[in-house]
């Protein structure tokens, strides 16, 4: 079996992006890297890295429409996702979707599939896309929270930004009570860091 | 100046309480425990002690009026709150509350005040008799929140524990957006400790 697993920021109550995401605000209306700034400005670049390279070391990922377009640009077939000609992903990426779309292979060895019918589905996928390998669940807020509530993440490695941003993509909404082991905690003035085991 | 700090318990989604707070449920429909397990068996109990100490280490305290009294003894005038014959305050503690009520004189130097005009009369008392000493706002979330929203708090000791419980009285709701400053990080596998500066 794969462990699955999740990195994601988010805000001190709960929000990994603020409301009306769009292509020009991916991260909604709040100020640019209020929340990320740790990725870019962490004082202890060793775990920072670690921390990052959690992010993208898996042998598939499985991310939100959101997550690879937004909104504005759903019907554009040109739209090849937000993360250039050589996402950081190097490896397939199942992209959850309203609507059926051919899958797009891009330099580096990331290959974006869009999975129409659903998170078991995609999940299926990406097992055997993994081949025994980490599945890494990418975000946003509803696709975690959704495998989540089914139980099928193991480990959730938690950035809290020092910040309250009030409303956007909440995360653990609507997920079930949930149980989860703190690992390991650490943190500078950017943010603190928690991974965590969730508990059957 | 008095220094104003606030520690407080929260689950990961954000609630210091589970619904239905009640003389039976203090901490609301949640499992007994399920929040403030780390108060009570912590492993590392040094750090511990320093904690729980710094919930009581103030010259004044403000509580909300469930920190003081449920719901259901609003009306019993014998009712001295939760707290037992020798309150852990050691101090003047100013409950918020809507009803005038005569000032309890406990044991060991508690006694509480009543305040029926809000929380900047409570505020101004609060500083009377702490005599240039800290302030702790005691709780529950609706007072911590409109301190906060008021920016009347300096440093917020959090204690995440490893739970979500999906709804009761949550922390930072209705709070204009805040910026805050970790100080320090700890934890063990019950709670995650986050010391915060909050940022004017």
């Amino acid at each position: 079996m794969s462990k699955v697993t999740c990195g994601i920021t988010m805000s001190l109550d709960g929000f990994v992006a603020g409301p009306n995401q769009s292509l020009k605000n991916p991260m909604g209306d709040i100020p640019e890297n209020l929340l990320h700034h740790w990725m870019f400005d962490e004082d202890d670049n060793k775990q920072r890295d670690e921390m990052l390279n959690y992010l993208v070391d898996a042998g598939a990922f499985i991310m939100g429409s959101n997550m690879f377009m937004p909104k504005d640009k759903r019907d554009d077939p040109e739209w090849e996702g937000w993360w250039g000609d050589n996402p950081p992903y190097h490896a397939p990426v199942f992209v959850l979707c309203e609507n059926p779309r051919e899958s797009i292979p891009m330099e580096g060895g990331t290959t974006f599939h869009f999975v129409t019918d659903g998170i078991e589905s995609a999940f299926r996928q990406a097992q055997e896309a993994a081949g025994g390998g980490k599945i890494s669940i990418a975000g946003g807020a509803n696709t975690v929270n959704q495998y989540l509530a089914a139980g099928l993440i193991d480990e959730l490695w938690l950035h809290i930004a020092p910040v309250t941003i009030g409303s956007g993509a909440r995360l653990f909404d609507g997920v079930p009570n949930l149980k989860l082991e703190p690992l390991e905690a650490s943190g500078t003035r950017l943010a603190t860091h928690i991974r965590y085991k969730v508990l059957k």
